[in-house]
Formats: structure tokens, C-alpha cells, sequence
């Protein structure tokens, strides 16, 4: 069993509010990330996935290849957009980097299933500070 | 004559456009970045001054001091902000990281002037692959 | 289940030696790291913790209550300090990365639990080549 | 149980590809790495060795005494070489990331279990966009 | 007067040597970088323009056409390659990274000019230790 | 023309004071930086020098030379040592970064000249978010 891991990154604007609170409210629980006007990351994106050695490649899984899925299943959605307006699994959710983390697992799982990969964990990284990590269950 | 730098953070967001221009003159011009629902950036900032070291202190200039100038004046206005709506100084100004710099150095120069310091550059990290810097002329 | 951690830092002084030994065995047993005039290090502190995503707002945890937490219970005792002489929770102690690492889980853990999240990792980096997990037990 | 980890570097060259394969085959099967003339990478080992913590030293392990053994058993073998033509433990294997990953692990597990920890994890990464972890099973 | 940068990276093996020295001559003056047998490095190229604000974009210079034109003229060139084989800018030339920045500047020039803008540093990391900058003359 | 930069680390610990202040002055004028007990920090240099590249070798100067130099002449006498207290090239004067930087191009001149090249900068950098330069004048 070895794990590898791709990364990618992808440049979003988000807000973390609840549309049935005031502003005010939405900045007492959210803080400045409550913002109406929207801020942004740079975020970075690492995939993880774990399985055997294919002995005639010596490669788990075709990097080229996870790398392609990635951007086409996640990348493509989220760079240069705004998560909680333009991004299809993110509609009617938080704009957290939990719930992306989540919502990029369950976008990534079929495709790399499809591998025949094991998905092991989505690691979101939202600033220098701070990032999150999603293990599936 | 010796030179220190500074560095603080910002995270916000932005588009580049102009507004008399179309959705696809824009996306011509500006590619990805005229994304009309925003994008964004976890931003470095960088302010170099220079000067003579005070024997008394062994300093430069107080960076302490420097860092709540710095904050003060520009990391407040642009943290979690749109700078095309929000950041006065970047009002009537395309929201791109050159004229972002000039914007950082109009601002922060009378202020390191008036801490007996000469501003030297300032530079500004949009992604790791990308940043520009401003040497006032 | 989901894990989020949270970066901070601190720059102290330290010693690696036993008071019971001369100084040649020290420096036998503990190399430079025992010199007795001190040294210093830029340390970074990852603290990662495990739980829930809470459906009304898309965190695990505030992340500005887990740095508030991080910052009052150890990084304002550690940061600019001398850990031998001034740190309380590591009297007594050998003042190992391994040692500082189940001294700041121990500071940290009721502190932590109180924010209703599981503390799941303590991580120190004391240089770009070394550095100490602790998962608690 | 404590984890702690220790970093060393080395720059080699290295090619994939199946010798009994026409270039062409290997060129569609490895893309640009199966480059006949090689190509190489600044590769970073990250070596992790887990147990008690001694408390006559506040150490899980001498860290200079891993870091000699790191170097000796492996950095010696691949540092500025050849992985393909050069390196003892990778004949007869590809010389991919994942292979490389379990080579090392296999050097260095005797040399660990005599330093009286365990071998946790041998990461090593490639490029800032990929890294293979192997765990020993 | 502005300046931008863009940052490529490429992976490339090498061989620092003179034909007409024996390999104990070469070692002797190239140390482990005469390698017969080549080793490689993961290269980051940093190009600095320099020129004035467009008003019309607010740009120095649009950064995909700069990039293209890295990745045209140097990167595709040296990308998995070997520097001293297969890189025609360098042939003749000893693979050391001061030639290496000279050889990617002239490769640059006439194509940065094309652009309007000027040319004003080109730096070449070869790891996190060594770096060469060039600034034309 | 063309520049080479060299990067050396070392761990120290320091103090900044004036000896006849009061310990409330001390921390009125230097802050938490004037802790009596010392703090320290992990301390990167980078070493610029500049000159013409020689035909034969392809170097502007030999790098294992430069970094046995800057090892010899400055690292060996800060790494694990109290600034404040041992080193000798730093005795009677504050220990800030920039009396530092100033300090490390007094003693690195004269070898650097001896070994063909023009010393262009020292660069320290004391954290992640402050670094100071000095070109000589």
C-alpha cells in the first residue's frame, strides 16, 4: 500500500454567511469572512490517493492522469470563480473550506474509483494559517 | 544606508474589467480574471525602507512601528475587502496588481516619511508565480 | 469527521542539558544544543483538531476561537520567552521539541474540549529539517 | 508514542521506462520522463521514526544519529547519480517515485530498529506538486 | 517605471564538466557535479520586465502572452531534458547556472522586446541554497 | 556582470538592550525583543557576490568555496551561540538584524575578495515576516 499525492491550485472569491441572518448578525458569527462585498484565497488543493504498485509502470496510478481529473472535476469549477455563486457543488451550502473540502471529495470519488485508486484524503489549504483535511467518513 | 523589509497579508477580492467594455471584450482583454462574479488572492505585501541605523537603538526604523503603518493605512482597507468596490484608494483604478502597488506606495509614503525612514519598494505576491514591484518612479 | 488545523508561531530561547552532568558531558550527550549561553529557534506550531462539521455554520470549529485558545494558553507563554527558566509547563523538564510537544497537548487539550472539538494533533517544527507530532497518547 | 521527522535532500537524475519497450511505446506509456537522455529533480526525503520518549534525554531519538544514518545508507547512494544506472537497491526496478520510496524504506528499517525506534514514514517528494508516502505495508 | 515577474519551473539533468579533462581532473574542479553519469535539479526560472503602466489595462505587461513566450522559447527546451545534450541555447557551453541564466536572457530578449516591454533580470534557482540573477550586461 | 547568492542558516539566541537602561526602558524602547532571559531565533543568510563568469569553469566563483567561507568566518561563530554574549565580531554593539547584516559583510569582505569576487549583499532574515539587506555603503 503507498499513498501519492497531486497538487493543485485554484484562485476564488467566497463569503461565509447565512442568508436568513442580518449583516450584522452574519458578522458577529462569521467575522470579516462575512464580508457582502466577497473576499478571496488562493487556495491550494491536495489529493491523496492510495492503493499498489503496478509493476509494469512502478506508478500507483498515472499522475498526468489524476492530475486531468482533478482540474476538469474541480479546478475547472472553482478557479477564477466565486464559490458560492458559480460553483455547482457548492450551491445551498456554506462557503466553508470544510464543506469544500467535503464537497471536492464527493466530486473526485467516482474518477478516481474509475482509476482504480483508492481515494485517501482531500486536503484544502486556504491560507498559510489554516487548512483542512477530509478523510472520506 | 540600510534596508529592511517588511511583510504583511491581506486575502481579497478583485476583477479586472472595464466597465464600457462587454462580458466577451472583457473575457478577451482579461482573460479569467474578468470573471463578473469576482475572483480572489491571498496577497503578500512586501515595504522595503531604507535609511542610516540609528546607534542608539540599532535600528533602522522601528518595526513595530513600521508594521502599524503598514496595517494601518493599507492591510485595513484591502483584508477581506472587494478592492474594485471597497479600497478607496483603487477607486477609478483597474484592480490589477501594478496599480495596486503604485496605490500601496501613495499611501504608505508620508507615512514612513514621517518615521525619518525613505520608502524603497514596495511589492506585491498575487500567487506564487506571479508579483510586481514599485519603486516610486 | 473532519480536521482543521491552525498555524501560529513562536521565537524562543532554549537548552538542551541535564544540570547533573559537567559541561563536556552535556555536550557529549546533547551536542550544541547544550551550549550554555542559550540558542533560539523560530518555532511553528500546527494544531489540528477532529469533529463535526456543525450544519448552521460550516465549521468544525471557529478557527478565531482555536487561535485565541492557542495563543492565551501557549504561544504567550513560549513566544519571546526562554522555555528553560520561564516557560511554567515545561519546569522540570527537558526542553526537547519532543517534551514541548506534549507540554503544549497537555495545555492545550481541556481548552480545546471546551470548544466541543476533539484535539487530534500537536505538531512542532523547530527547524526546515526537524520536527515532532504528538496525537495524545 | 511520539513521531518525529527529519528532512535531507538530493539531486539526481533518473528516466522511466521499460527497456524491452520501443521509445515511442515508452514515450506514450511515461510521457516526457521516459526522455532517453534524463532529466532530474532536487528530491526532498522526509523520514519519520516513531516510540517513547527517553526522559534521561528528552529524545525519541538522537536526531544527529538518524540524520548520519539517513545520509550513509541512502543520500551517499543518491545524491547527484544516476537512480537508473547508479544506485544499488533500484537495479531491476523502475526508477519511479513510489519504487524509490519503498527502496529507501527497506535501507533504512535495519539501521532505525538498531537506533531502537520505529520506522514510521518515508515521504519523498518530487516536485511542489507531488510526493509519495510509504507506511511499510 | 514598473517591474513584474513571472516564475516557470523546469526539470532538467546535467553534467558540469570540460571533455578535453580526465574525470579525476574534472572531479578535482567540479566536484560532484561532474558526475559522468548526469544527476538533475528542479529549476525555478524568475523573469523581471520592467516598463510602464498601460492605462487602458493597467497592466505592464499581459503576463499569459509573457508566460507564453517563457514557456515557448526556454521552458519547452529545457523542460525533462539534458542541459548539456539536448538544449541547442547551450551547446558548447559548460551547463553551469551562470551560463544557463545568460543563454535563457538571449533566448528571451528579442521576444520580451516584441512585447514592449524590457527585459530586466533573469534568475535561475537551481536549489534552496544557489540562485544566479542576470541583468544583461 | 552576473550574481550568484549562497543561502547558510544558523540558530541563535539574543537579546536587545541597552545595558545602562532600566529593564521598564528597555522594554518601553525594544518590546518583548528586550526579554532579560534572551529569545532566539533560526536565522537565514544569503550571500550575494558579484563578478564576470570565468570561461574555464563556467562559475563566477567556486560555491563550495563561498559556503566554506561564509561557514568558517560566520556561521561557526553564530550557530548555537547567544549573539549577545559570544560573538566576538558583534561585541559593544545592539543585536538587532541590521547591526547583524553589518557585522557578517565586515568579517565575509576580505575573504570574498581574496576569492576574485565583489561582495554585493548580505541578506538576513530574522522571521518569515522581517529581513534586512546591506550592500556595503
Amino acid at each position: 500500500m503507498i499513498f501519492i499525492t497531486r497538487r493543485e491550485r485554484f484562485n476564488a472569491a467566497h463569503r461565509l454567511f447565512r442568508p436568513e441572518y442580518s449583516d450584522e448578525k452574519n458578522l458577529e458569527v462569521f467575522g470579516k469572512c462575512s464580508n457582502p462585498n466577497w473576499h478571496g484565497h488562493n487556495y491550494e488543493l491536495f489529493v491523496t490517493v492510495k492503493g499498489e504498485i503496478d509493476p509494469t509502470t512502478g506508478f500507483l496510478v498515472n499522475l498526468k492522469k489524476l492530475s486531468v481529473i482533478i482540474r476538469n472535476q474541480v479546478i475547472e469549477k472553482l478557479d477564477h470563480k466565486n464559490i458560492n455563486i458559480e460553483v455547482d457543488f457548492m450551491q445551498g451550502k456554506l462557503a466553508s473550506t470544510e464543506n469544500l473540502a467535503v464537497g471536492i471529495w464527493q466530486e473526485l470519488m467516482p474518477h478516481v474509483t474509475a482509476l482504480s485508486a483508492h481515494l485517501h484524503c482531500v486536503k484544502v489549504v486556504e491560507s498559510e494559517n489554516n487548512f483542512v483535511e477530509y478523510f472520506g467518513e
